[in-house]
């Protein structure tokens, strides 16, 4: 057509061409019915799901937050090995720091001893190793010097001493007097932890809309502060949390768990929706036990670990060997915000109606194949050019 | 047509057969331009936004860091309690491991004591309360033998003693002398931390990329490496920090920070472009105080945590209170790296074509809209099928 | 047409009116084939990538883990500080506790110490400081009272005092006699610590499909779990790790990362598939040195660091300073599980399916370009409107 014009028309031609699909506008009831529906549940599915329920109008950011810790509380304790004794934060918070873990980890946690076992006055001497498969020797030819047992205690001297007027064991040097081998005292030493209480101060951050809270809402004054205790039903916003009622909110019993030890967990989540005023940003507190106490579960049940305490009179050091059975309190802050955003408004509003794509395929498929005027539709939608040799002599 | 061809042939047909849409193509300038100006405008933002700022064309992936932190230096202090006492590393670190965290956590901590509280020689005796609501008291009525205040420092044995010449307060069993409840000194006992230095080794890698970097670049030798002190004007890339320079670069002042004690971030990112030399990719160190210090906090403002000290001499256990108060430096490790990847490229590109379906839309809307000869051009896009009951009479 | 029914007409026909693009039909054996090669492999695509390799229609979920680990042996060793002394859990894994870290942070860390140097009885008081360019002296005058060098010992008293038969440094105050400045110890003290063993015990959790596995498998009991010891080859699924072979698996010897210490990685790997049955969801264990030793990195290599044990008889403190060097052993747990669901699928599919599109694009060209009859599908597919001025004499 326009190529005899020369190349730069050829050129100009081209530019300014301006290519649509043919279209074919079918008027009938049953089809145009067929495809509003079709169009109004994919519009109901974009406005509903995506921006109403999904918020997809909200960009988002997830929680940014830095947790401090405080325990307080005393306990007193009446056990041979130590008479009368009063524990404080220093005692039976370990290690000793009130961790504040960083921004970037969401959590936080801190070890409240519950239940003990102590060795006094350790130092490095010989004296008979626990009874075990290994340990129990009739005569010195049944232990080796030199040998230590993986689950034992020390080094054997290659001696078969007493253990007990019945029991004999190798001798072993380690650091004696030994811990005994026994359960966990029952019941537990520190079971006056359950009235001890801890401040968790929470400080969050959305970075993306630079906004700030902290779980000490506006409205908590210091007096308030320094009386009350966490309830769901009458202080729901009080920071400040009694062991016990964390363990029961978890559906436990917090002398159960003195005993053997366990984890805690404890939630604060802030779903907030910054579209709406801010005072309806507030954390919401949920506490869970996280460690299996799986009665099948014989291996080591509980949490307990071993420290010792080191001291020296200059010549001899001495320690004492404490195996602290607690409760491990983690806190795990989570959260997600949203705020009204017009890109990810489009982008959601849109892939929304790229699913109007979706109409023609159906419709097209009902009236080529149920519709009575099918041919009509037929002939006025296709044209065809056909090209088969063997089919050629039946082409028009 | 070829239907009638048996239905191997129909088959045959099917098979071969494709389906493409009839188009029309206008001839116009301002139809064209305007075509080709959303064209332009989509193929500039693909370009320009997607792969020139966004860097669509490449692949990225996010930074795996190891800190460690070695803190050095020494302080002078010469106090009532302890006389005059030297203190290193040993002694105001703590705890005294220096962490380094591994891979997955992106950052890592430490803690310098700056000032403190120290209460020495206490053991577990019978002393008064601190005065208080609840310990305050004029006879033995006022006190119940064996209540314990969540607030309080010990067990009371049910007898009010003098507290001083003027008050009088329940006796306690506790770990006695009690602490004094004081503001910490002012100025702060190890006021000469903000000489102290740290050095910071940060390893990265990249693990899709199986890129390795170390914040000790590659022209750092030891030599310089011992004598250096980072200055972001004269020695941006020295890895070791004087900490008064970290607190004053977020523009606080470090003797007011070390009195009540507080927390700094110390921001190392590593935004690593691949496809540049490898010499470029060197850390950016920046400074921020992570902790909250507004004046309305008044609940426990600072950094602080009590520990104790454990000392036996066979007989009596002694312990000194210490209440520390300090800066906790964290580390923390961000970074994206990006490298040519024809995966990702494809796909951004992809997606910026398909924006190409919108020029159809937006164009075929204002050809049918608002061009003079929008109904020469309605009669050529669309042909009709009318089947209304209704109208079928109007059918021609 | 249809408009002049009257206003009422022309929305009633306006909302029963549907859209189909008009489509021209092409019989041919080489364009039918082209057509539908590209239609073969972009389901071949969908199905083999999107569905078999990728599992386009799971859902994922990533894992939550806690870890717990518990370190046993003994060693013995003889040195001339000490004598002959044992070593147990609570003596060289520092910081005491055996962590357990929350879910959310899929890790957890502990420390043998493998090597020390040590030096006992340290108290405050006066000793000439270890040489270096600024502790030389040869008179008073060389050295300043109230001095301390960042990368000194103590506070300079103003003295200069031998230090050795040839050699005179400043007389500083500090924690004397001060440690000396030499390399750790060859062999390494607490080689034994290759013989130590380590339980691991990791909980794992697929929040989203509620789902829950620990590393001690069903089958295993614990008598097995009181003998067994992992091998890659006989123990596969024994938690019990013995340190030496943690290390030899990551292709390192024991002893020579014992000297300076070293973080070495043990990574558990949850990867399943949740539609197949609940036991083919094994861990599995792979082990890898974190720590660079490479022989350039002359900046404090290795994992080391100092803490101190203080003693007092109630009138001079003393402290014992430990500069330890160990393993670090970082447990890190990674995971994936997918589990059918119907919309991923749906998306998948659906994204896989949008690809169809681009069929049209490439066989369009190729027919219109390349075909002998292209002439022919040209007239047939595109029908023009000519508005050029310039041109429109040309118009037919």
């Amino acid at each position: 057509m326009s190529q005899d014009g020369g190349c730069y028309t050829w050129i100009w031609t081209c530019f300014f061409e301006y290519s649509t699909p043919k279209i074919l506008l079918i008027r009938s009831r049953k089809v145009g019915a067929i495809n509003r529906f079709i169009q109004a549940v994919i519009i109901g599915y974009v406005i509903g799901y995506v921006c109403v329920l999904k918020k997809g109008y909200q960009e988002t950011d997830t929680v940014l937050s830095s947790v401090t810790t405080k325990v307080k509380g005393i306990a007193l304790t009446n056990t041979t090995a130590m008479g009368l004794r009063v524990w404080d934060v220093a005692d039976y918070v370990i290690p000793p720091q009130v961790p504040t873990k960083p921004e970037k980890e969401e959590e936080s946690s801190f070890f409240v001893m519950t239940n003990m076992i102590i060795t006094p006055g350790q130092n490095q001497s010989h004296c008979p190793e626990i009874p075990s498969a290994t340990a129990n020797c009739s005569s010195d030819g049944d232990c080796m010097a030199g040998f230590s047992d993986t689950r034992g205690n020390g080094v054997q001297t290659g001696r078969c001493v007493n253990y007990s007027a019945s029991a004999k064991t190798c001798e072993v040097l380690a650091w004696c007097p030994l811990e005994e081998d026994v359960d966990p005292p029952e019941p537990p030493i520190l079971a006056a932890a359950e009235n001890f209480t801890v401040l968790i101060k929470n400080h969050i951050r959305y970075p993306k809309f630079n906004f700030s809270r902290r779980n000490i809402l506006p409205h908590i004054n210091s007096t308030y502060l320094t009386n009350c205790v966490f309830s769901r039903t009458t202080d729901p916003d009080c920071p400040i949390f009694r062991l016990r009622d964390i363990v029961s909110e978890a559906q436990e019993d917090f002398q159960d768990m003195a005993l053997n030890g366990g984890v805690m967990g404890i939630q604060i989540r802030w779903d907030c929706d910054l579209d709406m005023p801010e005072s309806w940003c507030v954390p919401k507190y949920t506490f869970r036990r996280l460690d299996n106490k799986d009665p099948e579960n014989t291996v080591a049940p509980g949490y307990s670990f071993r420290f010792a305490k080191y001291y020296s009179d200059g010549e001899v050091e001495t320690r004492t060997l404490i195996k602290a059975f607690g409760i491990r309190f983690d806190v795990m802050v989570f959260g997600k915000a949203g705020k009204f955003n017009i890109v990810p408004m489009l982008l959601n509003v849109g892939a929304g109606l790229a699913l109007m794509g979706l109409v023609t395929v159906v419709c097209d498929w009902i009236v080529l194949t149920f519709m009575k005027k099918k041919n009509i539709y037929k002939e006025q939608k296709y044209s065809y050019v056909d090209d088969f040799e063997l089919l050629s002599e039946e082409i028009p």
